[in-house]
């Protein structure tokens, strides 16, 4: 059973109002031990394999391959809610996607067939070591169409507790990146248990070995040259774009779940109820645009998204490039939100809520954590550029 | 010929080009003079000629009476491109359009024949004098179904050269509103030249004087008290979003085109061009970013009116509160991208944009005229009241 | 040894140095653990013996008992080189001078004798059990002029580890609040170990239970209605608010030191160092114009004090609420620079600075939970009351 | 009579009184008519006969010449003054002290005897034309020492109206510039009518054009290149500096006094009067926030410059250059409050402030005027190098 079958119009409306209530619970188990998961760190196989038995790693597998083949503003509506409770599971769902859309458009038929369908039928975990900033992989090409990769890489996402990975590494022969997809169980494969950082606490970015790590030539990944292929970073920014939209709706949410359970007015404020108070009123209001604008830009990119998807090999560099700008616009109001919104809960639910068992400055943190993947000044540049000069966003490694 | 023929599927490819050159010829012939008619003040008699033959004042008058139908959605669309060159005149059409729909909702069908063609074939601009807030304006029945008014209201938008005009008075008899359809010509009404603000100087605002005006009975509108028609109050107030959307729009525009046209790079700046400039840049990244979330509100509430509109008398309390709400959302964050990329605009260009016949500060001033209309901190209120408890807006004067 | 001889004209330049010599040694120390401090929770018995022996708790002693006798702006500067490396204890340092001052306020002459000099001479810490928004804890009569003392008090800050206490209970038989100073190891005090905060984790502010707690007629302490020992309040605001500055300059400092040492270009900003980068700089500015407005009110805040004080009974109640109003000032200003500061220091940084052992996000999390204190919005309130209508600050818990 | 007798300890107290009472007399008349100035432009001889008159053009001659030779911060505070009611006025305050202290600094014996003992006698108003940025005034040398003076220069505030003037001029035959103080009726100098900006209007700033300008030799003035003759930067900075300052004041003033005299409550307020309205409240206390915290570092740049205008040649370069350094941080946070409340006070007085004959938005429209001086966001960069890098500003046209 899959949470979204958008799209899909020979489902049932009983299948819609059980999967609509699948994801109703699997949230509130989320949401009810995020605090605690905050806390303790690590790795959350438990709640990993609920959002795989959930359904929730085939959203982005094309329906020739048996998954959903949902579109990108219903993949985010799921990322979206699920951060809304946890951003750090959330991230990993969004990027499983990522790895998966990675193999739609490098693989060939045979690999997409292989790993698409694999993807369903064994409900396969992605993660990742192709964080391009990190250049210690080497890739050494064995002659025989394989390789032999030996290194690290930092920052590799959901690879922890995963099944497959993608994988790129530098080929000093030819100067040009190898990418390829390898179980992460592949002999020579070792990820380190050293991700701890003050937010986004369990997506699995620790860092991963390779010592004399095989690559078979079925297993290396031409990626093309295209502004197709290339939306691949822009699905990668939107989903970081929604997560932020999820942390700003899910701290308001706690903000005001808070303050209807345990508020009280100040004493000063000659109010009866806290929900009265005309200061805290105006503070829901403040949030609460700064996440509608959130949601809209992220939508309105979302759309633009679905909109070059379906173009496929038509799709041209500008159309592809109105879509990175409508990605970075969306993300640099996501991110304000999200950190703003996490800041100022506090202000509406008053000193108790700085208790830490609450953690409900995990929302700040995890926000702080996120918003930090590139930063924010480059990317209000590439904004700027076009506002004054009408340069549209290159190809980047981030837009 | 008209330039909005939106849902008119019969419209030809050539009529669709004819009607956005014009449009391109009237808004640049607004933008040359807009400067000097700011400087003067006064009356736009042959701007507001121009528009008329246009054909902008019909865009609400449903087809059945000869008018565009347009949908709300196109309909200020025209609004923010008339407001991007003048936000004065925009307003006129935009408060035009806000009296044909009130004649729309409130008139009996023989009303709505009389006033809605008379629109079309007269070209007729319309003027109001039911600001609620001013209470000066007395009717009297005159036991025929009819009225004497007698008093006078002030800020009464569009007056000033308009053929007809919306006129609501006190009934102490009935403590009730009256409201009503009459000629701007009608024995006893003076329409003074008394509108002297800092900015928007050409909304025909000033005071009207009615001195035993003669109100027909045939004339009295009959206002039902059902959320489609208090969908009014919300097309009054997206009128106003759209506005400043539209400045704000605007004053990124003339900046754009000063920094390319005059822009010197500062002496400590290292950069060979004024566009180079990285804190230049910024600038415009910051103000875009403004502009396309105001823009996306903007969008997102029109398209909630639409829908809304669409329903009829089958719209329901909620459904109207929902769009009240959406409609709040834009407004503010639009009236904050218009002051503030009002007031932006000369870090961007510099001290000699100071130069008084540019009147480049004449964003800034119309942003400020029109922005209060009714004060921003009770809609963020309103917001907040959602917000916080879920409470949806109630219908009133501004909401 | 002590750091502070404000005021004192014979010490030798040499004591000068050391003093100066051992207050870095100390801070340098703090520095060092404070991240793991941050971490681990619970109390800081070491660190709390240095800053003793370093005889920061006997600052606001008067010189007649042997204490340092310093002018309040001296106070507070050594609460601010705290704050900036670590603001639990600066916290601490800064409550035990405000308990003490409460003694030297409120104390006839043996009281003012036998704990001022007792401090000096024991080098005591104080905690309180004072918090006004908590009536949980009942004074019964002896009928003796002593109490027993029933109930318990949240917030008690600097309680955990402390030899001497001031207590406020409410008299049901008077309905009016007593005031005494116990040793915090009287029979049946039990100071609970339950302070879990997401910051400020050392400020030893859990819980303390009375069960029949003796309190000696002469440990009641009174508390005179006058301006002048209503500063007490102010005196604990302005702790606040240098602490809030101190944070707030710990958080620049690190983010400095961190962008030198391990600070990387942007792949996109064209530089070749870090510091060079246009937006950082602009960051770094802008942190800085925070952090210089907040130090500059705080500063003339503590200047006003400084005079009210050496007023005593002949302050008045305008002067004294002019010192509120000044602290309020500071206060606002001081509080968003922290929380700002505590935030962008990672946008300076990038996002390997959220490697938790590092513990940078500490500066935020002291802040968020420090300036809950009491709400931000009632005392921006208090000031506009004074701007709109030159209302000055009324006596109150919090001003 | 003059109203600055800082520091003469002879003066009696009633003329302490006077001069204030004089003062405030002027102001009074100045506030007046300012609405009506700033509506008409063009230039205000008779209000700079009064500001002659009440003795504010000898505020910085040396008292051995019979000035008031007051300390930097008491000038600040006239011009502060000033500035509240007319900013324009005030900006020739400043810029005639300006001028006056650049004969102290750059004038041998005989001219600081002729220049500044004139000034006293003849109550001098003094322009100029050194603007640093205009390049088009040629000097060439008459091979007696002296010049003649060919081109023009812009923005020379002041200069209408003036009887003396400070003129730099290029000398191709050197490349340096030459500094000279000739009178402004010298044949060959024409002063244009040609200042129409957009606020600051009675500046007096338009073009200076020279036809075969004769200077002569003891005209010639030597500019010492130290860090005391470079303060004259740093006063000029600082005059902008409190300009804005008194722009906000003044806005704040007019918005307090408006609500009192024409505040009503808005209808869905609940309350009975305007200056109950909790968000009222809220804005005058973030205006008033702002207007401090400029102040307050206004003050403290003004006393770091008092103190190194007092080591005259023993000034160093650091020394200098931390007066530079707080001057900057004041300038910034000076500029943002003027604009800021210069918008916002409309927010607190609502739509009927906008009546063009008011002219509140004069305020805004000085503050865009004169903070467009040179970019913001160069001295933003300023300060963060320092706070980064610890590079302390270097002396350059602007700082």
């Amino acid at each position: 059973m899959t949470f979204v079958h958008d799209g899909i119009e020979q489902i049932s409306e009983q299948q819609h109002t059980d999967s609509a209530r699948d994801l109703t619970t699997l949230l509130a188990a989320l949401r009810a031990s995020a605090a605690q998961r905050d806390r303790e760190g690590g790795h959350a196989a438990q709640q990993k394999q609920w959002i795989a038995d959930a359904g929730l790693l085939t959203l982005a597998v094309p329906r020739e391959f048996g998954g959903a083949g949902a579109r990108w503003s219903a993949i985010y509506d799921v990322v979206r809610e699920l951060a809304r409770v946890d951003s750090a599971l959330a991230h990993l769902v969004g990027f499983t996607c990522l790895q998966v859309v990675s193999i739609d458009l490098w693989g060939n038929s045979r690999q997409r067939e292989k790993y698409l369908r694999g993807t369903v039928e064994h409900r396969w975990w992605w993660g990742n070591a192709v964080n391009p900033l990190d250049t210690r992989l080497i890739a050494t090409s064995t002659h025989d169409g394989g390789y032999l990769l030996d290194g690290q890489k930092g920052f590799c996402s959901g690879t922890r507790g995963s099944q497959m990975m993608t994988v790129s590494a530098h080929d000093p022969s030819t100067g040009k990146p190898l990418f390829a997809a390898v179980p992460t169980t592949r002999e020579g494969i070792t990820v380190h248990d050293d991700w701890d950082p003050i937010g986004q606490r369990q997506t699995d970015s620790g860092s991963v070995s390779f010592a004399r790590v095989r690559v078979e030539p079925h297993e290396v990944l031409e990626r093309p040259d295209t502004p197709y292929a290339s939306l691949r970073t822009l699905i990668s920014q939107q989903v970081l774009t929604n997560l932020f939209v999820g942390i700003a709706q899910g701290a308001l949410e706690e903000a005001r779940a808070y303050v209807h359970e345990h508020g009280r007015p100040w004493i000063a404020s000659g109010v009866a109820k806290a929900t009265d108070d005309p200061y805290l009123i105006q503070r829901f209001g403040e949030m609460h645009i700064q996440t509608v604008s959130a949601a809209a830009l992220a939508a309105r990119a979302a759309n633009a998204l679905d909109e070059a998807w379906q173009q496929r090999a038509t799709l041209d560099a500008e159309s592809r490039a109105r879509v990175a700008l409508a990605t970075s616009e969306a993300k640099i109001v996501a991110h304000r939100a999200a950190l703003d919104i996490g800041e100022k809960l506090f202000d509406a639910c008053g000193a108790r809520a700085t208790h830490a068992p609450l953690a409900l400055d995990r929302f700040w943190r995890n926000a702080r954590v996120h918003t930090l993947h590139d930063p924010l000044d480059y990317r209000v540049r590439d904004v700027g550029r076009y506002a004054l000069s009408g340069t549209l966003p290159e190809v980047s490694l981030y837009t």
